[in-house]
């Protein structure tokens, strides 16, 4: 097998599988790429899709296009497919549950879904954003949600549907409470005739005593004002109990008592927990590597699997840790995580390959942004020889936007967010409003009396 | 009564429905109008949502922000639900088979879907295009389908995948061959590395002699040699006779016999037949109005129902002449032709609101459009004064793009069109291209090997 070059495949083409395929193609190898979809997406910006301020092609674009400097250099072969499983000992992979594929070296970067903490029976009523699919989903039956409010008649009827929770005051879930806030504040008033769009509640409950609480607490200050100020109604220290399509009960601290309470809502939007893919599974399986309580897999230092050194998870599926000075930490599942990791995770299969030492991965943290509203945001940055740098406000805002649209790939995506946002501003519009899907399927309710298939669960 | 404003229903916001409202916004009547989409829909444009060319934002709005200056004169009111029956003696429809909502006129304007000529158990296979929601299905399959060619590793499997049919050469079908053609050789030669795209086959069926046959015959003839040298397989006189999910099989003469043919594909789409909304039906039922073959309501010569004055039947649904000098002229099935339809039911509502008596409909052709490329089109122009206008080619193709333009719903959406266009033009690239779901759901084969339910059928 002299003179064949090291198989590598890569699984998943977020940033960690994105990273990992362009330091990889220079070298002395034949690269495969698995997804099962044809896109690379822009994570952070998915949750602007959910709530109809920009459309997938601004968040989104097709992975061939993407990486076509990269087929043109001949050792890239891309393909559309699920794995299904995992056969480390064979160093072989299984597609759509029928076709194998063989490789030499592995990198799984298949990223997370949702944890719904052992309660799998929420996750149709309360869907997730983590995909373009759970986006349309989500923005469907939020319009959908206005629309049958306006069908109400009967202003009991109405309220649970002008009603939206969202679970989780993660900077995913304050994006999505404040963002559906304005819509019903500033977008929609005119434009219906029963409904008082102004009067929609958006209630945020988080677990912890703070919202943002990965920032220092007083950002997580600001974050909070800033919220209320939009009108969102945040209730931490609220744990949920239950949901159904009705709504959602939760146990919140009442002295040394604990209270349930039940907010009925036919939209409750989940953004509370992530967990590994199930190729974590599949892998710790086949391997004996170990899972965290969220999935993840626990990686070596040098993101490579413990016994199997062909094989290193990266990303959100990995449970790595960042090794420098003190004591080891552990990287959080953002994106400049999984994309330090894929590069880290390449050059380290290019060292053993050249039989070199592997070396262990440090994380460099940025600092964080999450925004809340059209001019509102919080950046905790952490900057080289100055140390932390922290602000809120308009500012932050408009260093927000400049920092996603430059991380943004591609030059096309940055014109179109560019000018999506730029209109959205001076226009308060939202155009990427429209739903494919007639009213029928934009709920659970609905499908059922009309005897279609509910909206399936993310 | 006296006081109340006359109560009118129109259904439909497409082109039809649209004008209908615009018309009688500003009279003393207080109006309704359902849609079951949330949108308006430019369907000229629909075709390049399902190749890649266009993302939905471009060719559709919310009906509620399209209406917003209507809905400020107070007497509109939109509701998103699905007429599911008419009773024309009750003067009651029925949204999603359980609410009623009563009117005193009624505008049904409800448009088209496909028609199978009987086999209705094609449609599954050979998806049609009338909705978004069929654009993104299209598109999917069309896209997945180079996916899936792109995973078979043995050549014979590989072509059926690599293999389209278009059945029906009116302007849809003209349209969407020639652009997959150029998909094929232009946009996408690049992005693969196992298959060589430019060797696609694009087939167009059409069971007549000529391509657009609607067109006087010089005009079929050029827009038959610009599909040629797109590359497009033109073969008329093919009758289609059997479709399933490996393949069409057609019959075609060959002197006195005639041959059936089997053309292996994965990807048909049928562009060949139209047929009324089924609330055509309905309406039948109810008011003892008659259907025409392809379950178009046949109309009196001023839109009305014969024996209700009260209900108006426009664009798709209605299978309307025109009245002037001469013989009383059939209405094709064209944008422009709903539009007039929808003003002049408007002016006839509001005459006998009057007491006057209402005036027969005149339809002004002003010609016909189609598009076979980047650079080519067909122009069947009436100019008053000037007669006949007749030109095809790369001026026809500007005329096209910029009368398409013109007539597109909004500033913003002309806005995406032309910088869409404009970059798609200068670059080849089609970045409407990501495609929300994954690989599972794209073709009934995956989705039936991984126990997923198909594509569902239009």
């Amino acid at each position: 097998m002299s003179g064949t070059k090291p198989r590598v495949l890569v699984i998943g083409c977020g940033f960690g599988g994105l990273e990992t395929v362009r330091a990889l193609s220079k070298a002395e190898v034949e690269i495969t790429l698995v997804d099962r979809t044809n896109h690379h997406l822009f994570q952070p910006l998915l949750y602007q899709v959910a709530t109809a301020g920009l459309s997938a092609p601004a968040v989104s674009a097709p992975i061939r296009h993407t990486l076509r400097r990269e087929m043109k250099r001949g050792n890239l072969t891309i393909l559309q497919a699920e794995v299904t499983g995992i056969d480390a000992g064979a160093r072989q992979v299984t597609l759509d549950g029928r076709e194998t594929l063989d490789y030499d070296h592995l990198i799984v970067a298949a990223g997370a879904t949702h944890s719904y903490f052992g309660h799998d029976d929420w996750a149709v009523h309360a869907p997730g954003l983590k995909t373009l699919a759970d986006a349309f989903n989500l923005r469907a039956r939020v319009i959908g949600a206005f629309e049958r409010a306006e069908r109400c008649t009967d202003a009991a009827q109405r309220e649970p549907w002008m009603t939206f929770v969202v679970i989780g005051a993660g900077p995913t879930g304050v994006e999505m409470a404040g963002t559906m806030a304005e819509i019903a504040q500033h977008t929609l008033p005119q434009e219906f005739r029963r409904i008082d769009s102004r009067r929609t509640r958006v209630v945020l409950l988080e677990g912890s005593e703070r919202v943002l609480g990965t920032f220092v607490p007083s950002l997580s200050a600001r974050a909070r004002e800033q919220l209320t100020k939009l009108g969102v109604d945040v209730r931490t220290g609220c744990k949920v109990t239950a949901i159904d399509a009705d709504g959602v009960s939760y146990e919140s601290r009442d002295g040394d008592a604990t209270r349930t309470q039940r907010l009925p809502s036919k939209t409750v939007i989940w953004a509370a927990g992530v967990a590994g893919s199930p190729l974590g599974r599949s892998l710790a399986a086949s391997t004996g590597a170990a899972l965290d309580r969220a999935g993840r897999v626990v990686v070596e230092p040098d993101l490579s699997l413990a016994g199997h050194p062909e094989i290193a998870v990266i990303g959100d599926l990995a449970a790595a840790k960042s090794y420098g000075t003190g004591e080891p930490k552990p990287v959080p599942g953002v994106s400049p995580g999984a994309k330090q990791m894929g590069r880290v995770a390449a050059a380290n299969l290019l060292r053993r390959l050249r039989g070199d030492a592997t070396r262990p991965f440090h994380y460099v943290d940025y600092g964080s942004l999450a925004t809340i509203g059209r001019k509102a945001a919080v950046v905790d940055l952490t900057v080289p020889g100055l140390g932390a740098l922290r602000f809120a406000g308009y500012f932050a805002w408009l260093f927000w936007l400049f920092a996603h649209i430059y991380f943004l790939i591609g030059f096309r995506n940055r014109l179109i967010v560019m000018i999506d946002w730029a209109w959205a501003y001076w226009t308060y519009e939202r155009n990427a409003r429209v739903v494919a899907e007639p009213a029928a399927v934009l709920t659970n309710e609905a499908a059922a009396t009309l005897g279609r298939p509910p909206a399936t669960p993310p």
